[in-house]
C-alpha cells in the first residue's frame, strides 16, 4: 500500500483503516453523490459548504454561481480540505463506547485553480451532471453563454488525498462476548423511489431508463465515459 | 420566521431556501446519522472529519478519543463550524445548469466547551449511541472509567445556526418546457439491509425490534427521550 502523500493527509487514529491508493480514493469519490468544501473565511474561521463535485482522472472538479461567497474565498490561492463519505453499515456492539459505523471517506488537500479554458469548462460542467445522473447530459440543453458566465469552476488535484475505511463486525473484548444481547452490522445504502416527474412535463414523456434503473457506479467506473472523447 | 442570527449563518445564494427556525435546524440534525466538523489546524488550513453528533435540547456533542489531533485543536477556544446534509431527490431539469438536488443542510458556527462534569458526560454519551441507534443503551454494557478516560466530549450550542432545504421539481424556463425530455425529481433515502449478526454471537439471539424496524427520527423527536429522567 502506498504511504501518505503529506503529514495531514496521513490517518493517525486507528491506522490500520488508512488507505493511500488511488483505487480507493477515486471508488469513494465517484460513488459520493456530495462532498463538503471546507476553507477558512477571511475572519480567520472554518467555514463548510456540502457541493457536488466530480472527478475526472486526477483532478476534482466543483462548482457553484460566480457571485459566491464561498468561491471568491477559492480564487485568492488559500488551501481548501474536501470531505465525502459514504455510510455503509451501524456497528452494534456488547458495550456502549465500542459502538461504530462501517464507513468510507476521502479527504483532499489542495489549492484550487480556477478553470478558465472554455474547453475545460465544458468538459467538468457535464462530468459534474454525469456525476449524478450518468446518461443526462445526451438528452438536455447545453448552458447559454449567460449561464455558463455565473458559473465559477474550480479544480483541485487529488495529489494530497487519503481515504479511510472502516468494514466488519464489532470488535468487543472477550469478556463481553457471553452478554446476553444481539450484535452484528445493520447494512445502510441509499436508495431511490419512484421518479415524480415535473408539474410542467409534457405528457406521455416517460423516466428513461437511467432514471427508473439509476445506481451509484462501481468502483473505478470511468467517469469522462462519454464527455471527452 | 426568524431572521439569520449573525452574518455568517446567513444564506446568501438562494436565500429563499434559507431556514433559521429551530424546528427546522433541529429536525435535520436529528435525522442526520453524521455530521462534518471543520476547524482551522494549527498549520492555519481548514480541517475537516465526518463524526457522530446528537442534539441535546441547545446543545450539540460530538466526541473522540481523548489523544486525537482534531481534538487536541478543539480545546484552545478556537472556532468549530458544523454540517449536516440529507439529500431528498436529485432534481432533473431540461437543460444542464439548472440541474440540482433537493437537500436539507444545516451549518453550526460556535466554540466548543469540554465536557468535564460526570453526569453530563454520561448523559451525553448515551445520547451519542442513541442519537444512531434508539433504544440501545438500555441493553449494552456502560463504558469502563479507563474508556471513560480515553474518550472526549465537547459541546456546542445551537446559538449560530441556519438550515437551508431545497425541495420541488426543477425550475425550468418557459422556453425549455417543449423540451423532448423527461424532467422531474428522482427521490433519494437511506435504505437499511438485513442485519448482520457478529461472527462470536452466542446462537440464538435475534436481532430486536429497534434494529429489524430501524428508521430515522421523524422531525422534533426528543432525541434525550430515555437518557434524562
Amino acid at each position: 500500500m502506498p504511504d501518505a502523500p503529506s503529514e495531514r493527509t496521513r490517518i493517525r487514529r486507528h491506522p490500520e483503516r488508512g488507505d493511500y491508493d488511488r483505487g480507493a480514493i477515486d471508488a469513494i469519490l465517484d460513488e459520493a453523490l456530495i462532498c463538503h468544501l471546507a476553507w477558512v473565511g477571511d475572519e480567520g474561521t472554518p467555514r463548510i459548504i456540502p457541493t457536488i463535485h466530480v472527478r475526472v482522472d486526477d483532478t476534482l472538479y466543483v462548482h457553484g454561481s460566480a457571485a459566491s461567497h464561498t468561491l471568491r474565498g477559492m480564487r485568492d490561492g488559500r488551501t481548501i480540505c474536501l470531505e465525502a463519505t459514504l455510510i455503509d453499515g451501524l456497528v452494534l456492539a456488547r458495550s456502549t463506547p465500542l459502538h461504530s459505523m462501517n464507513f468510507r471517506s476521502v479527504v483532499v488537500y489542495g489549492t484550487p485553480r480556477e478553470v478558465t479554458d472554455p474547453a475545460e469548462r465544458d468538459m467538468a460542467q457535464l462530468a459534474l451532471v454525469e456525476h449524478v445522473v450518468p446518461g443526462r447530459t445526451a438528452e438536455v440543453r447545453m448552458p447559454t453563454r449567460k449561464e455558463l458566465k455565473e458559473t465559477a469552476i474550480f479544480a483541485v488535484t487529488l495529489d494530497e488525498s487519503s481515504a479511510k475505511i472502516r468494514t466488519g463486525p464489532p470488535m468487543d473484548p472477550d469478556e463481553d462476548l457471553s452478554a446476553d444481547v444481539w450484535a452484528g452490522v445493520l447494512p445502510v445504502h441509499a436508495a431511490y423511489g419512484e421518479p415524480v416527474p415535473s408539474p410542467d412535463l409534457t405528457p406521455g414523456i416517460v423516466p428513461p431508463p437511467y432514471v427508473t434503473g439509476y445506481r451509484r457506479p462501481n468502483a473505478g467506473e470511468d467517469r469522462t465515459r462519454g464527455i471527452t472523447s
